[in-house]
């Protein structure tokens, strides 16, 4: 193990001609041993370090899912390769925070921190994954990783993930260069995933707090860049079709009264579902429509 | 659940255009249910019945795996659909034969099935992959999915599932089209996993049938057609460079003096390990040998 200023390297993996580096590091806004994995594709390794420095594509993933679930299988890799972009797949949660009940459900507490900073006094000193990722995880990596461009960043994530990245965008209009998602929960303040999240750490007295995180409410007011935005969902995912967790719909009609209108691509896919043998199946479209907007272009 | 003669499907999962079908069915050879993976690709769904028939590659896999793992993390699925050809991926075991001590070591029994018919008396009523899959998922499979070309057929497989894929082909010559490995045990009758399969399922009194499923000392005699042989091993992979489990040198040592002299190209890899990131990162290699000796071509 190797240590930086902030991070412990636990392993490094050679993987597709660049490198699987899984850190971990202490979080303030946690209070909690945190763990993340950083692609470092082959140019990282090639490259003069005086010379241009990598664009990095954010990846937050869906709940009960830690850094390595993405890593496995969802298979960005080779296109981090084939454009030449690094890749960061933070946590889902603070874990172990000891805080009572964390562990009973899979979709509140471990494993479900839903992108917010809790309010809700229980949760409140752990479970901050907004400012975990915006204020701490990305600047303590960009000292430590100087050869990546964090201002030349994007962000994309998977269902509970594919809602944090939308969320992150709108919020921080400027920050990302472009946004995508698979499948995510797109209207979370009227959807039981959402409710359950946002009700445990927000509180379900002011309801107004529900809003400031939920993209098809953000989307109406943002006024940042006008970049499309791409978007797959399943039409065999159960939790789009029966469980209406998703609501992809309420999304694309906001969007039709924001300055993005016409810019949101939402592709329903027959067939698939919301594993991430569908996520894999796609992340080809995702990495070029990132590459474009990162000033990339395709090596092959 | 569809059934079809011999196979249930327990589900069928929308993947790269193609679907994923997880079969399972009663295996004679066995006297257990089975678990096969079929992965078929968009080709299979698009063609005409009548017309062109798929070809197909039999992916065996290593110790402790299910056809699960390489089904999620192999990424064989992309190469699949770019060039047309199906997968079939074999459990690497019985389950649940009960027989006592099966389940109590990683590299003996349950998920170690070594791909041989076992002779000692306590085994050889289950313990009969070899035969399982020649002789009964092979062709099983070939009556039920009448678009699959089974004489069209190629074989790989890694560590355990390696020596498998080298060890059938040499078995039978003219019935694989081509033959790769992934960090292949090359030299059975000389390691620890393989002394202890060898020893457990054929006994440890007669070693003349060791060498019987040793590629090393099949290869010596084989006389089929003289394709080449692709492998590749991780210079970092600790069962090759610590362990000594995979010894590629001896195979390549032995090919020197068989009529495959200078066809084997043994590839030992900077950096990699055993897992399946290092599999992962050569598949597109692999799946362009196959597709040269199956008669495929790449759509891209």
């Amino acid at each position: 193990m190797s240590t930086t200023s902030t991070f412990t390297t636990e392993s490094e993996i050679q993987n597709f001609g660049g490198k699987l580096v899984k850190l971990s590091h202490q979080s303030e806004k946690t209070k909690t041993k945190m763990d993340v994995n950083l692609y470092l594709p082959e140019q990282y390794y090639k490259k003069d370090p005086s010379s241009v420095k990598l664009p990095v594509l954010l990846y937050l993933s869906g709940l009960t899912c830690t850094p390595n679930n993405a890593s496995e299988k969802a298979f960005w890799q080779p296109y981090c390769n084939e454009y030449g972009f690094a890749m960061i797949l933070p946590d889902t949660s603070p874990r172990g925070a000891n805080i009572e009940g964390e562990d009973e459900s899979y979709d509140f507490g471990s494993g479900a921190g839903f992108y917010v900073d809790a309010t809700e006094p229980k949760w409140s000193k752990n479970y901050n994954m907004y400012s975990y990722i915006l204020d701490e995880l990305l600047p303590n990596l960009s000292k430590d990783f100087t050869k990546l461009d964090f201002n030349n960043i994007s962000i994309t994530g998977h269902s509970m993930g594919g809602y944090g990245a939308l969320m992150m965008y709108f919020k921080n209009p400027s920050k990302f260069k472009s946004v995508s998602a698979f499948s995510p929960i797109s209207n979370p303040s009227n959807c039981k995933w959402g409710e359950k999240c946002f009700g445990g750490y927000l509180g379900t007295q002011d309801k107004s707090k529900w809003l400031t995180y939920d993209p098809t409410e953000l989307i109406k007011t943002y006024n940042g860049p006008k970049v499309p935005i791409l978007i797959h969902t399943g039409k065999a995912d159960p939790f789009y079709y029966r469980d209406l967790q998703l609501l992809p719909e309420n999304f694309l009609k906001a969007s039709e009264e924001s300055i993005l209108k016409g810019l949101v691509d939402s592709r329903l896919v027959d067939g698939y579902d919301h594993s991430y043998f569908f996520i894999s199946s796609f992340t080809k479209d995702h990495a070029a429509h990132h590459a474009k907007y990162l000033g990339l272009s395709s090596k092959l």
